[in-house]
């Protein structure tokens, strides 16, 4: 256990929820062939969205909320687009897809050497939902009031990582380990969902082990 | 059952945790004597706070979101203090109290007829917990990566409102109803605290009785 843990006091008989975080040191990170991204311009996109979401209803993404340790703080998994935006690992789920195959598919397709093997990813506790309630509008932690039937759905999940393991990432994307008090509050670098996650997380006790 | 509810598909076989929201018109608001207040300078206040912690260590707060539906959208319930600033209800405990008891005796202090019934208040999930690492910085939602021994820390609970009940509040304290849409991210007006409570309600399935 590290030095830098404060014990929450457990006085109310409930459970603390506890999560273990292991140095970066302790993963190995390499590279694989790109994978696809449509290269396309906003409106092509809110025309694709549009057209999904009639054929198939609302659209659901689910994310992973990754966490190891660096200098004695907690830091995230992020992924970085050609340079640019950062996104948490995830995607959209399947027509039909449970959001912990999903997770586990896309985390597989972005992050592990075989993309077959899905089941080595511990989906833990949905942590929050965001909405768009229209194609061209950000996104919220709420259904909006104008009582429009949302579009998307954006689910953000805790994905417990092991004390060791194998990063294979496609050589179009970078993995970045982001500390949390580097991302909070920070829309302009990190858009509407990802400053949030130091609050998402901040009910459990983060146990840094050296 | 509103017609505003998105049901959250179970298809993890999570149960999904749903709170049961009851419209703003179903409670009864009056008012009853003014509580005392404390008026002192910051140089007062940070004084006062660095004697506690020499004396009783880490100050610990709890405070309690409660939600009601309005214009079919989630309202917080929040105290305006002398017309200037919004806070959760809720306090610092004493020493040896736990939570659930110091926000019952808290919310009773401030929100009912009579002070010493303090056990008709649900403390549900805690919802997050907020950091201080010295008397005169802000609160974060991480244990800062300075190893400070941190000096405060303030816990949000969920408390569940029945379907009608009486808020009875002291005359130098306003209780106030605001839509979660307006405090997302409005530091500027609601602190470093309540913006994010939206974000920490979003796991949950909001639904809204008429």
């Amino acid at each position: 256990m590290g030095d830098h843990t404060v014990t929450v006091t457990d006085n109310n008989n409930h459970q603390s929820s506890v999560i273990q975080i292991y140095p970066l040191g302790s993963y190995y990170f390499g590279s694989k062939d790109p994978i696809f991204f449509r290269d396309e311009t906003v409106a092509d996109r809110v025309q694709r969205m549009k057209s999904n979401f009639d054929a198939r209803g609302l659209r659901t993404c689910v994310q992973a909320v990754m966490l190891v340790e660096l200098f004695n703080h907690p830091h995230i998994l992020l992924l970085q687009v050609r340079n640019t935006f950062f996104k948490l690992p995830g995607g959209r789920l399947r027509p039909d897809e449970s959001d912990i195959d999903g997770l586990q598919r896309k985390l597989s397709r972005m992050l592990s050497v075989n993309e077959d093997e899905t089941d080595h990813w511990e989906v833990g506790d949905c942590l929050g939902m965001w909405w768009r309630s229209d194609f061209e509008t950000l996104l919220y932690p709420y259904l909006p009031p104008n009582r429009k039937v949302p579009k998307e759905c954006m689910k953000l999940y805790l994905v417990k990582l092991p004390v060791s393991r194998k990063f294979i990432v496609p050589k179009n994307l970078k993995l970045l380990a982001v500390p949390l008090c580097q991302v909070h509050e920070n829309h302009k670098t990190y858009g509407p969902v990802i400053p949030g996650v130091p609050q998402l997380l901040s009910k459990f006790s983060l146990n840094i082990n050296h």
